[in-house]
């Protein structure tokens, strides 16, 4: 008889998580294998379990309803099947369960809707810890509901350092003091490095996953960058098998937490080595093996991938024009028929780099503009700091004006929205108006006026209704009631920037 | 004999202007005509001449050469003809003769280059003589180099007012105190005018002669706009053989002056009545009777006219995007292959429209996006006045924040390049980079960085030069020398919006 490390409870959209012991000899990567079946009165799920070194092999388990649950282990290494029973709880207060696609937009599991304010620091997972507690710290103000990041560290400017732990066993290259910051050397494979990319490092995902775990606790939806080209080490140039294995791996660690995205990669279309054809595969090993149907896109550097493609639950942009972006999120809503999420669209900052020096107005301006036409933008702050670290790559701390104003649009404005999601309305040329999807349409509008500044705006919705009007300064985060108004109306404004009117009726 | 009232001297592209004595009875300005030809070694020109009311005809030519002229009239009221002399003196030193196409861009007749910094006063000749002399003290200043301004008075928000003189004999509609505001009731003719659009009332036509004139004077271009389409007194929508003889007269009597541009148009394709064929025949009309070739152009609501036109000496554009345009001048230049002027790009201000209430800093950041793909923008000033006074309209006083940039921009940047205008340079995707045409190509840059905020760039021109940079704050108006660079070299910039760096081979 095998002893079972597990508990009896959890909760629903938790993880239920089984140790068992196992071999160490040979290779238990690639030459064991594992899953466990998990049964429920409205599920059966089965998954592949995963080796998680030192003679232990996990599997887990996000149940998605409550009451009694069977398991049923089978594996290479084991004498016939290891069986158990567990309970599932009902959800605790904080958790909805996995986000899911909502037509346009989003929406947990448990029907409450999720409008994405999201961040990026890249390889925050991979920083001194001091840095990743500052940066939870940071992230404990609820600026954000989702943050992008890597599995594998980067190679990148500002971000030549070591991480913490490499995913794999071996040893990494030596990095060259006088390392080329030319962008076309960001991506070329460094002599020195030895690994065995058929081993895994599992210390550095089982600290992955605490992080994952970290999040979900302040509910932030991980959006997992699973590969990326910035790389002196060679993980983005292994062989198709080596891949698929990681795939593999991946998937099966993580895909249990709920609140895991996938972004199958960071900058598709510029890996040296991978073919449209890859991308299909590793979407297809994810489509297979993720029984929980985690969101998954991917993201481009120029060429948008076909965001079209069935296997792809929304669009994750960055902008391919310098000076508009949020301005076509309504356009793109159109051509791909999904959830619009802008990751990157220039990040507040002062670098050199064009991608990341807009003031906070302008990253604010774009989140409003991406809003109102039923669309979502990232956030990302590359100010210069004294040692190096860059919100958008380490985590760290927050230097920028506006993050308290993406909350703000968030807390006060979208989380207050009479229904799920907003859509762009055409009224005027001059304006960018929004009301919300469903059945409220047209009892509700929030009209964005970007850097125009009227000082007043005459409105008309209709001879019969009253609308309650109020202004919101989307910079100084105030709201003001202006009144109810009915018929063909003026309203004052102050005849600043990025003002906001919400018209509700009454 | 007839009395010959004329002076012996003008100086070249000076006004030769002749007035002679004719009949008052019937109508002087359908059954009468006449013309001069004036003969010099260099040139023969004939032009029409005009009646100016009182029994009194004028004939105007313009020389292009110094020298001994003659000339000739000849009229359907005059027994014979009747002939002078003339002396043509050197053109004074403020007088650098009419403007010419020169590849992309523009240059005085004796070839001085002109670098277009306009500005838009619709409608400031028809205003109570304290506004005129208001709107001439600030154009002393030299914030601007050309102007647009109707011959008709407009009928439009913020501009219900009459005008100080009427182009035809007659009396107005009156105007209703409830006249509509709405966009679609500001072409609608209202009932009560009585016109007669066979016979000009000269005053009229003799003041806005004396504007173009003080404009002349205060080195300004007379963009002047012959039709537009905010009417409530029928000049938009008269007959054909009623918008020739407009035609003709305009030309007879506008065409002396060396500082005038034709704009055919102002959003020509709102037109209630008017065709392409009726804009082409008024170009060919113009083609015919304006002997010195004075620029001409048309100016869109929202299609672009086809810029290609032979007849079209440059672009005279208005946006079509809300977020993006300026941005678009190399594209423009490439299409049209002809000088592109951005007219209309929104206006600095705070009323209730969208292309009447950006900041003095978006508005400067346009033109400077426009200077630096080879092209010239537009201002326009529209803030809410207590008289109503609004200066694209009315001229009167200006109270925003960009002529003083605009004016920085033409007299210590454009003035100074070393050619004859820019054209954009491919470097990188987040800056806005140009060169000089022509020669100098390659010995000197402008990089500007719009709302981007580096805090140091990278540059790199070649191995073997030295390079003056110079830091230019486009808003602050300062210009710092940061001192001589060759190879691949960083330069420090403060973090800020605005900033261009100016970069001269040494």
């Amino acid at each position: 008889m095998i002893a079972v490390n597990c508990k009896t409870e959890v909760e629903k959209w938790g993880v239920f998580e089984i140790s068992l012991p196992g071999p160490q000899a040979g290779n238990p990567f690639t030459e064991q294998h594992c899953c466990g079946k998990f049964i429920g009165k409205n599920e059966v799920v089965e998954t592949d379990g995963f080796y998680d070194g030192v003679g232990i092999y996990k599997f887990r388990f996000m149940p998605s309803f409550e009451g009694e649950y069977s398991f049923v282990l089978s594996g290479s290494f084991l004498e016939g099947e290891v069986a158990g029973n567990f309970i599932v709880k009902p959800a605790s207060t904080e958790n909805h369960g996995p986000v899911r696609v909502n037509g346009f937009h989003f929406a947990y599991e448990d029907g409450t809707p999720y409008f994405s304010v999201g961040t990026t620091c890249y390889v925050w997972t991979h920083q001194p810890e001091a840095i990743q507690k500052k940066t939870l710290e940071e992230l404990a103000k609820g600026y954000f509901n989702k943050i992008r990041f890597c599995v594998f560290p980067k190679h990148y400017i500002h971000n030549f350092n070591e991480p913490i732990s490499y995913p794999y066993e071996g040893t990494p290259c030596e990095i060259n003091k006088d390392i080329s910051t030319e962008y076309s050397e960001l991506m070329k494979i460094q002599p020195g490095n030895k690994w065995d990319f058929e081993r895994f490092n599992p210390k550095h995902f089982s600290h992955f996953e605490n992080c994952i775990e970290k999040l979900c606790q302040l509910g932030i939806e991980a959006d997992i960058i699973v590969m990326h080209p910035y790389d002196r080490w060679g993980f983005s140039q292994m062989s198709k098998e080596q891949d698929d294995l990681y795939w593999r791996y991946v998937i099966a660690r993580f895909s249990a937490y709920r609140n895991v995205w996938w972004s199958l990669a960071n900058e598709y279309d510029i890996f040296p080595k991978k073919t449209l054809e890859d991308w299909e595969r590793y979407a297809s090993i994810l489509c297979e093996k993720d029984k929980y149907n985690h969101l998954r896109s991917i993201h481009n550097c120029i060429p948008f991938y076909d965001y079209a493609r069935p296997w792809i639950t929304h669009c994750s942009i960055q902008r391919q024009d310098v000076y508009k972006c949020a301005e076509l999120t309504d356009e793109y809503r159109e051509r791909y028929q999904k959830p619009v999420v802008l990751d990157e669209i220039a990040y507040e900052g002062n670098i050199d780099q064009g991608w990341g020096n807009i003031s906070g107005k302008e990253l604010v301006r774009r989140f409003w503009e991406a809003t109102v036409r039923g669309g979502y933008a990232g956030h990302g702050e590359t100010y210069i700091h004294p040692q190096d670290v860059l919100w958008w790559s380490h985590g760290g701390e927050l230097h920028g004006d506006s993050p308290t104003r993406i909350k703000f649009l968030h807390d006060e404005v979208l989380a207050k929205i009479p229904g799920y999601g907003l859509k762009r309305v055409q009224r005027n040329w001059d304006e960018s108006a929004a009301t919300v999807e469903g059945m409220n349409a047209g009892n509700y509008y929030l009209i964005y006026y970007g850097f125009m500044r009227p000082s007043f705006r005459t409105l008309y919705f209709d001879d019969i209704s009253s609308y309650q009007v109020e202004l919101i300064d989307t910079w100084d985060m105030t709201i003001q009631d202006l009144g109810v108004f009915s018929g063909k109306f003026d309203v004052k404004m102050p005849g600043k920037e990025y003002m906001t009117l919400r018209i509700t009726k009454v």
